[in-house]
């Protein structure tokens, strides 16, 4: 299918105007119909303008299932397809759509490639509440997230273990697309997000996917119900692509371990690849890591021993080295930190996620607008999780900052962000569901 | 209201992204939403593609009443407001939505002027199926459509009526946002065509206003109940802004007279003002007149008696003269003619007006495109009309071009158009409806 798309695109052979239309009125478009809509509106043939109201139309009207394989399918066509299939490993990569304290990817990558599966992650940079990867990894002295994809393959082969930004040639619709959802309050449409993460993922060329699909308060979607119809949604189209794809969806209610924010999270992944810490983030490294080897038909080696064998953290040393960072080098720490305590004593019983993004975000953890620069060493410390005692003057939270301004934004979004109670709140798996069809 | 609307824009005032997501949301603008939205979109602070965005929304969550009295008030704000409080005679207009071989306007216009009624038309050029009264007017030699302010109030006084182009001044934030819809298939949204319609008649300064919906397949409105609320919707917005506004539902089914082109419908409508004239033009005609003078409080008069006795004319033909017109000049006609003939004995029992209507736009009378030009002479003319009688081999419809090779197109548009039975179809009164709340 894919061999007849991303040609040349003839202005004339559909009107954009009748095209939305079929969309608005709740019709369905032929394949030849959206090869035509992605090629054009790629190729600048259909205007800006015309590409949001069928954008707004798609939100309100959704796309078929048809439709949807035939859209991911005319985005991927629209740039470059990566090849592993010469690479003497199955290969296997891991999605997340976005927590705070998500730091799984830094331990996750190098633990998978251990146990013999290589992981060509094409990663992102953090805007608003959730982090990017990148400038996590990016905390780290030397370290480059830009590769050419004849690195990528070669660190690939060697290490078994790459973290690198998509380039430019992965599917430009989409970051074409991506602008302009952002600008025209249509991002909030499950067959646009699933469309836009799995014709990156599917043209970046793993053959296993899981996806991570976050559910609560910190994450974009804030029910069961639509994170699973999402996660069905890309799993279909990663299925229907050849590409074994599996979600689970996982917790955001409070952050994921015991930070948030770049050099804070790289220096606690660090502590779970020598064998600590935190049990939450442990835990689903580790499940992760037992989806994308089962998916990726290795099924042979049990991560748990690769992680406490130090093997995942041979394989992050060779990583960050392999990409011109230290692995040694000592890790920026922000100037000025600011403690909140507990005003009482008893038991934590929630501490909301989005709360803590929002706080590190203003901390300079995050950006407001692409170009923005982050701080490397800015974000929240938790001292505590829910189900935690705590004692009235205990250190709750630390926040870091280069910038002290900015302590009262943070402890603003922070103040209404935590309950104390009585008894420890009923523990909930972080794993909610498993969807693989 | 309108004293604190088209002020300067506070760029930083409101984000357009959240008002998009406000109302794609299903949720309600407030006042100072809409007059920003408005107002940044007009100055280039809101991009067209947040706009189309937003119009989409609108095509499916709607505008309350008060969002779109503001909306249609803002729009207004955006430009200058006509003022005609100093004229010695009372105002009042006509709008229709549109049809084929609607020349009414032409007729009306000095009939209700020699009531004794200012009539000051704004009016606008053809695009697709339906013709524009600029158009037509344009056919007499000499006749300019472009008049200053300061032209049209004296035309006003001295003669009483005057049809001509809208100057750029008037609700230019509706001249964009049209241009947007044509583009982005949000052209069908009963809000924002009211408000659209409404913005320019109310800003033109007229004290009176009586809207001919049109309701029927050459009509932008297919059926009754739609046009009846677009008819509601405009009724309350001049209501709302101290315009007296009655709306008629008239007939579409059919085009309006024996003709549907430029010089063909300024012949059919001097014929009107001449005392003859097909009857459905002349019925029309009266009604929309009567309309107009009990509108403007001037009941006291017949506009029968003014067309009978010569009155009407003499005002089209100063009104002519006074934007350099020849009203006695020979009227362009095309040089090929085609005659479609009756295939068998019977009676007329329907002819499509849309069928009608495509054609006469593919014989020339119309344009695909703002830039094209028309021609003059190009249209259709009609030798019968459902209910009449006609004989196998009689001339049914002539068609008329200077370009024979549009004649196929044509025939092609009108093949199908019309039946021929056994007895007459019901006759049906052209006014379907009124509507003055």
């Amino acid at each position: 299918m894919t061999a007849q798309l991303g040609g040349p695109v003839d202005p004339a052979r559909f009107n954009a105007v009748e095209l939305i239309k079929v969309k608005r009125d709740g019709g369905t478009l032929t394949p030849e119909q959206v090869d035509w809509l992605i090629g054009a509106y790629t190729s600048g043939v259909i205007a800006e303008e015309q590409m949001s109201a069928l954008a707004m139309a798609i939100f309100f009207r959704g796309l078929s299932p048809a439709e949807l394989n035939r859209w991911t399918a005319a985005m991927i066509a629209s740039g470059e397809r990566l090849d592993f299939s010469t690479l003497s490993r199955p290969t296997a990569d891991k999605h997340s759509t976005g927590g705070v304290g998500d730091k799984i990817t830094l331990p996750l990558v190098p633990l998978v490639a251990a146990c013999g599966v290589a992981v060509p992650q094409l990663s992102g940079r953090g805007l608003g509440h959730t982090g990017g990867t990148l400038d996590k990894l990016e905390a780290i002295p030397g370290w480059r997230a830009a590769l050419t994809n004849a690195e990528m393959l070669h660190q690939l082969e060697e290490v078994g273990a790459v973290i690198c930004a998509a380039g430019s040639g992965l599917a430009p619709a989409d970051k074409k697309l991506y602008a302009l959802r952002d600008v025209t309050a249509t991002v909030e449409s499950i067959p646009l997000i699933a469309s836009s993460i799995m014709s990156k993922k599917i043209a970046e060329g793993t053959g296993a996917l899981v996806l991570d699909v976050k559910v609560g308060s910190g994450a974009f979607m804030k029910t069961a119900e639509q994170a699973a119809e999402l996660a069905r949604t890309m799993v279909a189209l990663g299925r229907d692509a050849g590409v074994t794809t599996v979600a689970l969806l996982t917790g955001m209610d409070t952050p994921l371990g015991l930070t948030a924010g770049n050099a804070l999270e790289v220096r606690e992944s660090v502590e779970v690849l020598a064998g600590g810490g935190p049990s939450d983030v442990v835990e689903l490294t580790l499940t992760l890591a037992r989806e994308m080897l089962a998916a990726a038909g290795r099924t042979d080696r049990d991560p748990a021993d690769l992680l406490s064998s130090g093997a995942a953290m041979d394989v992050w040393r060779r990583m960050i080295a392999a990409q011109g960072g230290d692995p040694d080098a000592e890790l920026p720490r922000a100037r000025e930190t600011d403690v909140i305590v507990a005003p009482t004593d008893g038991v934590l019983t929630s501490l909301d996620a989005m709360a803590v993004g929002v706080a590190a975000w203003r901390l300079g953890a995050g950006r407001a607008r692409k170009e923005d620069p982050v701080q490397a060493g800015a974000g929240v410390e938790l001292h505590a999780k829910p189900g935690h005692r705590v004692a009235a003057g205990q250190p709750l939270l630390t926040l870091h900052t280069d910038d002290p301004s900015r302590f009262a934004g943070a402890r603003e979004s922070l103040a209404a962000a935590y309950t104390i109670g009585e008894s420890a709140p009923a523990q909930r798996s972080i794993v909610l569901d498993r969807i693989d069809h």
